[in-house]
């Protein structure tokens, strides 16, 4: 392809690295099939007019200011690779001209949903405990260790958030037979249905479920809506499941109704990363722990880039992106989550 | 019902009790349509004349001799609730005279195959060591600790035996676009590709699977049959799940394989149980240990007695049983597993 | 292989040939493994003492005595191709003496459930006589054309019968998103939620549904149990498909009950093969014919071959047979089907 | 609610109505959330400054001006259940303005997919030309009847296109165990894989399936894109069912393509309608004729209804709409379906 012909990209993926989400061979098809030209993010305005005036994609999320957009007239779209959107850049001028403001956080999607399971069947079976004791020769054999076991096969399942997350929940919880209650205000109740989930209120999902995962984002509306209150609403004994963001529920309240023996818990996220050596969550029985671990895989990054080049490749024949998740007009104010600063 | 037109059923269910394997209700039902009497398996001919001229049914697996059968010319079937046949009765005399021989193993089949599925996505994600270091201060946050992580989704698995516990793990499967192989030379190839997976040799399965799930029943001809051959064979890195008996493999060659660190593995049965308390499997890394706790779930157990009353029902009505598992006339000899002597 | 160690095989399988149940590649494969006897079926018994002494399988459903099985002690198994159960063969002595009576009309199981299925679809949606009209340029475009149109989709549906062709129904269902129920009281209702079906009476069934499937086989106690009541408990305008045999339906009743307008109806199977050319039903307004041709796919009869070849193949190695459906002496001389005369 | 807070709906739904479209429980809904102005099409800058400003959703496609638009300050979205973009309103203008176009074409998907299907099976066993023969009496039994009968189960199945049609077509083959591959350039590769297909390029679906399902919309750039030199690429004997629209393909090739045996085909919509009463199609052996009428169901248009509600209620929590589809900027000016003049 003639040089002038391949769309300029700006690279400033921080804090990942082209390396983190390219393969090689993906790596090799983006330089071959665009110009590369890597920025410092902090300082996009400075790459020059020629530059500017050619950029059609930015892979990252860098500042961006009304002036340096005007300057990229053939921009077509921000590829956001961190995916969690904050505001350092005029959104509104993005979605009037047309600009995608496209996310990649869909490929967390399914390694959550696997520790997700992952952490339900423990709390389950008391896996973790069992192997301990089986280390320390305190094991108990069959049945006599099982009196608090159950099975998800049949169970009532409660999923609260049904985006790319709660879909792939759904997907590795289809061989269960189990009855799946969905709670999503943002979602109509029969997309939900069209998906083989029921719809249901959170009183409905929290009252009505031996498990509870929790995979809904922080939004300016919903900080801290899963609290003491609704623990109490609860089944005795039942699984609650944390998979997105701390922020989403009263953790103390939480580490109180595992304490007192009401509900088991397992999350992966917490309330400060790292979380202080003395946090009480760190002993406590009937808490399963997992250190910002259940997206973060390699695999996961990998197709990142993958996202990336299909979408841009739609775009480069006047197509709408179809791959990577589109930032929406009237919630981009909304989202709340705090962008991961390690991968 | 008139007295006597209820069928009479000898119950000596041991090691189970008819509390174990009846719910409340369910034990109801059996009084009402039975008449039941509670014998001594060891003393099945005392019961007298009169008593076994009437048995229709046994549930249990009482030593029985072939004069004692003819006793009892109406028994229709014998419901092994132990679920483990042993050489204790004429079975070829049973078979002759149409005396249906039941198990009720595969109650164990959904337990032990979600507890599989556990085991594997805990080695896939390090899941018990995670938490452990968790509680001890000792964390790795984010992508730093998934360096040896993995997924199931789009892995390549294999399982060793399709009975009805490698069916009900190919079902929790169902959700993770798994490539699944299974081995298993009992079944016709054409069977297992109705159920959806791949029939393959056993090379194939050990040589081409992520993940490696045994749920193969010990036979005369199969003992030890997967050793450190097979273990070798498997890809670095790869994960061992032993769901069925040990007795199919040779157990210190998988303990050499996964202290080499050429796989890792998880296993809920053991050479010996109780396990001696210096055996080397209690703290090997790489190693996930259930004492044989996988399918010993009071709600497993609680569906024994539905299917007897299932099957009884079909009997009473001159109908074959559907529910259980039959004994059959060509494999009864060659089955191996030791009944459990605890519930 | 030497000559002597393969088994002798009779092969008389009328109405059925080798070459319409083998393909080529198949049939070598048959010939390679066993010896093959062809046999004339009416005289078994004159095969000469050498011959019997060593049969091990025959592949068909001749006419045998018990003197004749006396004289085959190394018989393990008739494998039944025609798959219709005649009183031909002192069944009590097969299955004392543990000889396998095998059937293969699973085959057929497939394309009939596909002919259903497409017979449900025509119903629904009038298809035949729309494109008659459209033929004769009386077609109505659009809505106009579909007053009476229905959605498989969302819909209630019956099926009578769950053997193997119900479930080759439930399974080409599978992405209608149906409520399903079955009647069959041959089978334990925990089997049939198994089957992710919902066990239910005949009266349920009937009343409850907007599409119902019979593919329940002939026995001695159900012949014409499917009568005009049966048919006026049916929703107005719902479709009834029968797809196993005319014997078990009043097929006047069936005639006066869419001639009133009250149901729909199909059929593959008629109370006389061929039908009258003076039969009401030729002509009937809402009612689908198809002369007994739903199975009778050439890919079906080749699968027999390799149904055959399988558990041989697994009889061989002193397997139980696990491809063909077994007889069962509990229910052998219920069976009323007729055998097919030509394939 | 007080009358000011309910939203002001601007009914303009030609050729659908209101009736059409909603159930009477969902119109009752509707009118008790929004105060509803019906509105001549022909006429919408004639309501009135005070209605103009106040109007929150359009449901129709009515022509507009761009000063009209800017007299509708409050305007979030226009509802077209008409379903076919036509090109009558400043579309920039509104993408510009963050107002949503939604379509409600989803409806068709389910019932079209069903007749897809239907045609396909209808193809693959003759059922049309034997009912006739058997209401002629001159039909043949058994499989005598089915010398070019096949089945889907286990075939190769190509689909053009992967939209809603698509996709619902994909789930009602999914109980069929076919291999399933599809050509859609607007959507990325991955993304087909997610939903269990492969993708593959137009060569490949036309030269390796046995069933070619076509669901593509009409485009600026696919007009006639299926043409003679397409249908060569068939397999001999394949079947060809189009449910889109008659301009993406070269209707008189397919028409000789049948008419020379090559392939067989069906269609539900043709290239003028009513088609004229000589056209060499209605008289066609090997094709099955529909009038257009495999979306046109009732239940279809009611969901309508039911979407639109689902959609303005998100809008009104000043949420994204999720429900319908919305145009894209990229492609809305490509599309050329004929908005239909009849429902």
């Amino acid at each position: 392809m003639p040089e002038t012909n391949r769309p300029l990209v700006i690279s400033a993926p921080a804090p990942r690295t082209l390396d983190l989400i390219f393969t090689a061979q993906a790596l090799r098809r983006l330089r071959e099939r665009y110009r590369i030209v890597e920025a410092d993010p902090e300082n996009i305005a400075g790459l020059g007019a020629e530059t500017l005036a050619e950029v059609g994609y930015i892979v990252g999320q860098p500042p961006l200011d009304e002036k340096t957009l005007e300057r990229m007239p053939r921009l077509r779209a921000i590829l956001n690779v961190e995916s969690n959107l904050i505001n350092n850049m005029p959104y509104e001028v993005l979605f009037q001209r047309g600009i995608h403001v496209l996310t990649t956080g869909q490929v967390f999607a399914e390694p959550v949903a696997e520790m997700g399971l992952a952490m339900a069947l423990n709390l389950a079976r008391g896996i973790v405990d069992a192997d301990i004791a089986f280390r320390e020769g305190r094991e108990i054999w069959g049945g006599e260790g099982n009196r608090s076991a159950r099975l998800l096969s049949g169970s009532e399942i409660g999923i609260i958030g049904f985006g790319d997350l709660g879909k792939a929940l759904n997907r590795v919880l289809s061989g269960f037979r189990a009855k799946i209650r969905v709670y999503d205000p943002w979602l109509p109740a029969s997309l939900l249905r069209d998906n083989d989930v029921e719809p249901a209120s959170l009183d409905t999902v929290l009252t009505k479920s031996d498990f509870v995962f929790v995979v809904a984002a922080v939004t300016s509306e919903n900080e801290g809506f899963l609290d003491a209150k609704a623990f109490a609403m609860m089944r005795p004994g039942a699984a609650f499941i944390l998979l997105s963001r701390a922020g989403v529920i009263d953790f103390d309240a939480l580490v109180a109704a595992v304490e007192s023996g009401h509900v088991l818990a397992a999350s992966d996220v917490f309330p400060e990363e790292p979380l202080p050596l003395d946090h009480p969550v760190r002993r406590l029985p009937g808490f399963l722990r997992s250190a910002h671990r259940a997206g973060a895989l390699d695999a996961a990054f990998k197709r990142m880039g993958e996202m990336v080049l299909e979408d841009m490749d739609l775009m480069d024949r006047d197509l709408p992106p179809m791959r990577c998740r589109r930032a929406e007009r009237e919630t981009v104010a909304r989202m709340r989550s705090r962008p991961v600063t390690v991968n």
